[in-house]
């Protein structure tokens, strides 16, 4: 498999670098680390951090900016921080006021953020978190107990970068954070396999007439695979799984998101698009939002999630608050 | 190949549909076209319009907004759209100050806006054109005479509709879509085709251990097919074409694109983007801007392009000046 890298096992470090090239009035990179914040970070107001394995661009440093993420650390490919960086990434984007660990539920992630949170707060650093576990495909899976995090997450960083920007305290901050967890489901699926950097071959067999449902961000098995199915059959399969979940009254606003997995074009993206507004519509449900593009990615996988996220006024003020981030601009 | 449409004959359809969908306050389409345009058009300033085939979505309607585009005709996929389109879309957006169209240097879009443009003009409107030809590959090629028109379109979409804001003439604003026209440079490469819905199986055969330098946006033939390189290897092939084509003075301030051509990780587009600005240092070029982003794509096709525009004051002010579209908001 041809990719546009140097070595793969530079690939991170040289991401990383070329991201912040892009944005050196935005982005700051952590000496001798895989951390990056705002170049004005520490703010004084609550901090909102984040971080995961990468292979997921834009999340998760493409969120870092006024009104979402103050800072986020960069594992390897599909491969968890180590619990030294995410210490480093808290410690710098500490403020006075606390911070905010937005983590998606991956055994990895969570297990090193958790020992970066007690180091903090051995220091004296006041740390919440909020566990993001959106994904209804499977409830445990390769590599969490529970939920995995998936697209979801976006909108936790959304939600909780602008009531620390409100100057809320970190309660509340942690607060509105944990209510879109509540209140978003997501599901996707895959056309191709990712190929990683390291491995340079598709992490799983797909059949030429074969799609999987359910499947993760890293690849992970999910929970159907099936022969091809046209557009709105995917999109009829994937809602109807997240509206299962999500078990909403007749009239509910949403926010929807049509997230492309890294390889898929945006042609076919608003295809679905098409499909999941009218499905919504047929079930009484009312869009208030709908976001389409590349929010959280598997690589070069070609497929797609679905995202539904429940919003009430206070959401719906705190997801449309300006925001100014590389991947995701509000005016 | 897989894709996430349903009939390949309905998927332009479906997918204007579905970006109207996402954006019901900003996006209208006209009955019975595939014409998209503001919902509040026309302003009452010159209208700043463009179109061609689809398939390198968000091009042309993902910048319909304030601060860029009027209004976008879509061709099917790879295909002009016809002169009737086109006038429509012109009368749309001819609010009684005139219309500047945005053509794509392709012997089909040219021809077409031009039939449009004589039709819209015998019924009264004033309508100039600016044609972008910024690939430095080829001089002439499969759809074209002259250069073809690339991702340096979205800077002239950019400039073009800023000067319209403000209030600017036609021939203001005409003007200085031209002067990026002069001043832009584009080289693309490809590590696999694009696979059109219609024919559902590669463009062209290109092999494991093959890419093309100089490939075109619909899959054209490039300069040159070569062995897999590293990405700072392509990154340099692309970026000294670029910049021996534009012979720029030291310390000439520039913008630059790292383009994604819709089937690349983004993970790979900062890694070029590492390079790339390494090298415009090296040359004593000054980046003033640098987009990292899927803007010109052309279906699933892996590969990126490489746009280089040199700015003066007023490009500077242009193109920094707010805009609010669906793919590019600029606060």
């Amino acid at each position: 498999m041809k990719k546009l890298i140097n070595d793969p096992d530079d690939v991170v470090d040289e991401m990383l670098d070329g991201m912040v090239a892009a944005h050196p009035d935005r982005l700051r990179r952590l000496s001798d680390t895989q951390v990056v914040v705002r170049t004005d970070a520490p703010l004084d107001e609550v901090g909102v951090v984040s971080g995961g394995g990468s292979g997921h661009e834009p999340t998760h440093a493409g969120y870092i900016g006024d009104g979402m993420l103050d800072g986020a650390a960069a594992g390897d490919v599909f491969s968890s921080p180590t619990a030294d960086e995410f210490e480093a990434l808290v410690d710098a984007c500490d403020g006075g006021e606390g911070v905010l660990a937005v983590v998606k539920n991956y055994e990895g992630d969570v297990m090193n953020f958790e020992t970066a949170i007690e180091l903090a707060e051995m220091e004296g650093a006041e740390v919440a978190t909020v566990v993001v576990n959106d994904d209804v495909a499977v409830e445990d899976s390769l590599y969490t107990s529970g939920r995995r995090g998936v697209c979801g997450t976006i909108l936790v960083h959304k939600a909780a970068g602008a009531k620390a920007a409100e100057g809320a305290d970190l309660a509340d901050v942690q607060r509105v954070g944990q209510k879109v967890v509540d209140n978003v489901g997501t599901m996707g699926m895959a056309l191709t396999s990712c190929v990683t950097p390291e491995k340079g071959e598709p992490t799983f067999d797909l059949g030429d007439e074969e799609i999987e449902l359910g499947i993760g961000i890293h690849g992970e098995p999910g929970t159907e695979r099936t022969g091809t199915m046209s557009a709105d059959e995917v999109t009829d399969e994937l809602t109807e799984s997240v509206l299962a979940d999500l078990d909403l009254d007749e009239d509910q606003e949403v926010l929807t998101i049509v997230n492309g997995m890294g390889g898929t074009p945006q042609m076919e993206l608003f295809v679905v698009n098409r499909r999941l507004q009218e499905l919504l519509d047929e079930r009484g449900l009312d869009t208030w939002d709908a976001w389409v593009g590349d929010y959280m990615t598997s690589l070069d996988m070609a497929g797609c999630s679905i995202t539904v996220c429940a919003v009430d006024d206070e959401l719906k003020e705190l997801l449309a608050a300006p925001a100014d981030t590389p991947a995701l601009t509000v005016r």
